[in-house]
């Protein structure tokens, strides 16, 4: 067993459980439940003091990797017949990482967080929790405008150079657009195209399926 | 003139400003205030946007590169001889990608955006502004005592592997600390010890003059 994998079924954990599909890795799945609070036990923080999935660890290695964007480029790297990360230049490499780093800092960090985790926010006062859902969904929905225009000038993946580490997330990312009730199929057709093409991947289909997710 | 970099004084843009000294990269400088909120004016928004600093033009190619991780990513794997990412392994460079994920996602875009931009989550209601700036302070506080445990182990940077791009904005965030009251040389003397380590770098000194900022 290379890797042992703590995740939330289709929390943005599904996109690393997507990427160990793709590249074939020998791994354990351990459920760490966000709906359930598990995540805040003792338990789980004694292995990531951060109280967040996804956390990988790695044999040999005493401590989890944490951070999305750190475990899904560790990856791509550590299996680079994956060709997960373009490999052409320094630069394709960082419109990866940017887009990574937008997707988990502003669109999940600043806008899901909002709308899931006002507390976050307002930790002894609920009364700005509504405001904060709101605000959090004007964030969510301007970036989704972004997301289709750039899916939008008849490239594949987000990345021209192919397929990448960062379309797993934006998969994560259109579930989530349903699960908050957004017309994705309708507004959002550029990204739809790409969420089923996604749904063709032996990967994508095995990982939602030992999550027990759908992708509405 | 390889890059121009779109920075504000001492916001943390002044990692990038660092890292390009660093590498003694060909550059330009080119000032947005975010405290005169140059960056959300249409002549920055054309070229950002995302309206924020730093971005990262690069000679040859025509969108700039944004989000500080990307930048920062960037800029160490094109200059490799400068060594400014851990080369060993890739966990010892997924170790810095995690650093820099929690430093810009969560210590500067949960902690410090609610101190000092809490219109970015009450966006038309200013009255719970007091209580998302006490609660950023709160995170601040739990993270910079998180940092402190980290470097308190007698390592010298922020990775035992050496120095990288990660030590930039640890002295940046530390900066910060000072900006917003916090007793950092009292608490923080482990990280008050790496931050006078880096101010011994011609880099850093270069950096700081030609933004005109001082570390207090």
């Amino acid at each position: 067993m290379d890797y042992r994998l703590y995740y939330s079924p289709g929390a943005c954990s599904l996109a690393v459980h997507i990427v160990l599909e793709e590249i074939g890795a020998a791994y354990a799945l351990q459920e760490v439940s966000v709906s359930r609070g598990e995540n805040r036990q003792a338990s789980y923080l004694s292995i990531n003091p951060k109280g967040f999935v996804p956390a990988l660890e790695i044999a040999g290695e005493r401590r989890v990797l944490t951070e999305l964007p750190a475990v899904l480029i560790f990856l791509a790297r550590q299996h680079p017949q994956a060709a997960l990360l373009p490999q052409a230049s320094a630069l394709d490499e960082a419109r990866a990482v940017e887009w990574l780093a937008w997707l988990a800092g502003w669109v999940h960090g600043i806008g899901f967080a909002q709308i899931w985790r006002p507390e976050r926010f307002s930790a002894t006062d609920p009364a700005p929790h509504e405001a904060l859902k709101a605000n959090g969904r004007r964030i969510v929905h301007e970036a989704y405008t972004k997301i289709e225009q750039a899916l939008g000038d008849r490239r594949t993946w987000a990345l021209e150079s192919g397929y990448c580490i960062v379309d797993p997330f934006l998969l994560v990312l259109y579930r989530w657009g349903n699960r908050i009730g957004l017309p994705m199929r309708e507004h959002y057709p550029a990204w739809t195209a790409h969420a089923e093409r996604m749904l063709e991947r032996g990967a994508v289909r095995r990982a939602f399926e030992q999550e027990g997710v759908a992708i509405e």
